[in-house]
């Protein structure tokens, strides 16, 4: 049996365990997640903050269970996404509320807070052994459509969820890219201090 | 001496404890925060994922040891923020770039993106014992401006970090919000299967 790989960060300064393990793997192994996982998952997002506490996070989700349902999530995924996401148990969209629910005005913080509950998700899922692989390449009109979902909310993307599978049940396209090491560009290229594009001093060059 | 207000998240479904403890206090201790800390903070962010791996977060930080630092990014808040905020030892700014770095083509995902960043170093934070408070209530314009940020980015929202302190150094209006329950809307209003609206089945109701 093929090893699971792992791909911790490379990171230059200490971070807590569940952060540098966390990666995005495209191989899922055949094992399904239980109900109480997913409650947990979705507890965790709940507990996320955001502007005005708007919470304007939705997510729609299949489990391999469901395979009418799981047929109908895979639909709203691109053909290339397909071939790698239709072996993960779970899938996902996540989907923002671009108005405050108090009085319709817009939320220009809808998918910030999108962003920040979905990382808590990420995070409780890493706290338990699940990975999961986001995805933009989604066809978000028919999502919107087969869904029913209303004007005034984007699906902005998707996601695989599971535990990690062995690599040789990819193309061989994807086995190269499973591998690839994890790139970030420096601290110094993205914390600044008194203008943009200026280092903050306490990080070393 | 008060105590600290602890307010971990009142769930209905097991949560990793760095998210069941975290919320969003007004009030900070007198302490400050060190580089290494900062550098680890940064760190959490850094290893996020994103949309092609664009990375579009940006961060602006000013602390109480530059004095004159300090007092431009504390112009950047609302006056209702300034209030509590200034005895943070760390405020910041959080800004997205709006356009892809390989092509310049706009990036949808960027907002998101930025938010999973911040969740991210947030997570961080709490491993540190440290505590946010994140403010929509900014001057972004302000902001670009004396900060020199270029168009093609945007200044999201500004975030207060330290370490927690007791309440009673906080206006009394402060003190009554900073002790109110903490309130999520219910798992069943936000998760859905087989149509935007319709509970997903593995959720009792």
């Amino acid at each position: 049996m093929t090893d699971l790989i792992r791909k911790p960060a490379d990171n230059d300064h200490p971070i807590h365990d569940l952060l540098r393990e966390r990666w995005s793997p495209r191989a899922f192994a055949d094992r399904p997640v239980t109900d109480e996982q997913l409650l947990s998952l979705f507890e965790a997002a709940r507990w996320s903050q955001s502007c005005f506490n708007d919470q304007p996070w939705f997510f729609i989700l299949a489990t391999q269970a469901q395979p009418d349902s799981y047929a109908k999530l895979l639909s709203c995924l691109t053909d290339s996404n397909q071939t790698w996401a239709k072996r993960a148990p779970v899938l996902m969209l996540m989907i923002a509320r671009l108005t405050f629910e108090a009085d319709g005005s817009p939320n220009h913080h809808a998918l910030y807070d999108l962003g920040q509950a979905m990382q808590n998700l990420t995070v409780q899922a890493t706290s338990m052994e699940l990975v999961i692989r986001q995805m933009a390449g989604i066809h978000p009109d028919h999502a919107q459509t087969i869904y029913q979902i209303p004007d005034g909310y984007r699906v902005l993307a998707g996601a695989a969820l599971g535990y990690q599978g062995t690599i040789d049940i990819l193309s061989e396209k994807h086995q190269q890219r499973e591998v690839l090491p994890r790139e970030r560009k420096p601290l110094s290229a993205f914390v600044f201090s008194d203008r943009f594009g200026e280092t903050a001093p306490f990080i070393a060059e």
